[in-house]
């Protein structure tokens, strides 16, 4: 839930009178994404979201997530799309943050995915990887795996009061992984976030992909694991392999897996465990007073972590090995 | 920014199909309203708000607000109409919580009212005041004057800690409070709580009146004296008379204050300051462990019942005594 600046209604009209957008109706601080600020805007034209970005975003990257969702846009794909200003500007300032006004897209994201989710899931993010192939732009992912030893270091120490030995066992997978970590495999634009909350459905078809904040450059099959992590395990923590099954076969109808990008599926699954786990551990252990946002539960990375230290190969995951 | 209870996609869409209100199409936790969880719903017909009634709000006063919101919405008022399913209900269950769907309201509320506002705002509680004469229901004002000294029980003893003495001056205040509280005003259903965040404004009209959830039958003056405090101070803690003036004199336009209750707003005015410094007050003690709700200041509301204690009459507050 997240929204850390206030926008007065003087101050939003003033802003909104730079597009072609119609009267301002009404706007609603809403509780979604938890890095920026986003409104529900109502205009005479329709809704927008209005993103506010805070600090957390670097305002340097800007353009590319913009930059990108425009491109997805115009390759089909259901994504929210930048409304520009009469300027031709996609970037403003509101209430002192770098701003944006995007597209709204209609549908709900789903709590508890079903098989018939993954599959359509798989299929989504293929044609996401297939679509930004020729976006021009490159951003490099902050959070790979030259990232997660700083994150480690801030952890360090103080993790173990989660669970007992919980920074020992990360520090073992943080230089196994360091030294196994893949290279060569397929590049290209990921969405590296792409969380069941980030992905809406509308009667029985995947309605639109949202929140590129994390898009990046990176190895296409981590985008696959990151999704194997978040859509196909249970609450109860097992792995489901028929939705793994499901979410790898959606894929492979648009974009075929290499043998290689295959056979290091199981590492970019422990690697993209590992990078939830971290992140999830440093907000847990450094949640500011009065913080507004929840954090979320570390050791559920911890514990898809193991799942996959123990897998052997892509079979696990419901693939033919 | 309250979202409390998450709500699943297929469980609001089951919860819908009870209403002819079209398709969901999408919806937003908002962070509106700080006792209960509001979604911002759209659907094939439009824009609604979806509440789910949490612990705070008594469910045996739910027909009593939602009666209230039909009665004067009938009566022309522009605030949101309980939207009453196939079967007449206005009153459903979601996720476990009392629910209700009411029409959206356009329009923004006002961060820094100015006089012309307040003066708006004035004749609109006045025209609540009238419109709520003949509603049939009676709910007694659980924050009224009995209702102040078991929450002062609740923060004696720690209010202290945040301003030396605090205690002991709000004691003082309530005993003179109870000794002195006026009876026999005109009484009728007030707001109770028309805070600038609880009224929309669109172009150069009040649009609409929301929140109905601390609406009672009590002293109408004392709903003026809610606003006094609410509308008419600056930020830097000062009263604004000409603020005053303008509220007072919108709100006689359309129903004349009685001699009687003129001379009652001083005191009504130090009650409503000590009832909101009350609530903060205990709020502010017992903010939960990752609360998602920030405490307001109680203190703010210490500095307003200072300046009623130094009011002689009503033309402190602009209108002539």
């Amino acid at each position: 839930m997240a929204v850390y600046t206030d926008v007065s209604a003087e101050e939003l009209t003033a802003f909104l009178a730079r597009y072609e957008i119609g009267e301002l109706l009404s706007y609603k601080g809403i509780a979604e994404g938890v890095e920026n600020s986003n409104y529900l805007v109502h205009t005479s034209r329709g809704a927008y979201i209005l993103t506010l970005y805070e600090k957390r975003v670097d305002s340097d990257d800007l353009p590319f997530f913009l930059g990108l969702m425009e491109h997805l846009a115009a390759q089909g794909l259901n994504c929210p799309q930048p409304v520009k200003d009469r300027n031709g500007e996609a970037l403003g300032l509101v209430a002192g943050r770098p701003a944006a006004i995007v597209t709204f897209l209609d549908g709900m994201w789903i709590r508890r995915p079903s098989v018939w989710h993954c599959a359509a899931l798989g299929e989504a993010l293929a044609k996401l990887h297939l679509s930004g192939l020729d976006f021009p732009m490159r951003r490099a992912n902050a959070l790979s795996v030259q990232g997660w030893r700083p994150l480690y270091q801030r952890a360090e120490g103080r993790g173990d009061s989660l669970r007992p030995g919980l920074c020992g066992k990360i520090g073992e997978e943080l230089a196994r992984l360091e030294a196994d970590w893949p290279s060569g495999l397929p590049q290209g634009v990921i969405h590296a976030d792409l969380f069941p909350d980030n992905v809406f459905f509308l009667g029985n078809r995947l309605s639109g992909i949202i929140d590129f904040y994390f898009a990046c450059t990176d190895t296409l099959a981590y985008d696959v694991a990151v999704c194997l992590n978040a859509w196909c395990f249970e609450s109860d923590h097992s792995f489901n392999v028929t939705k793994g099954r499901a979410l790898l076969q959606g894929y492979a109808k648009v974009r075929a897996l290499s043998a290689a990008e295959q056979a290091a599926l199981p590492i970019l699954s422990r690697g993209a465990a590992l990078r939830f786990l971290l992140t999830r551990l440093v907000d847990w252990l450094n949640v500011p007073p009065g913080a507004l946002v929840k954090p979320k539960d570390p050791l559920e990375y911890y514990r898809k972590l193991r799942f996959h230290q123990s897998v052997g190969d892509v079979g696990a995951y419901g693939l033919a090995a």
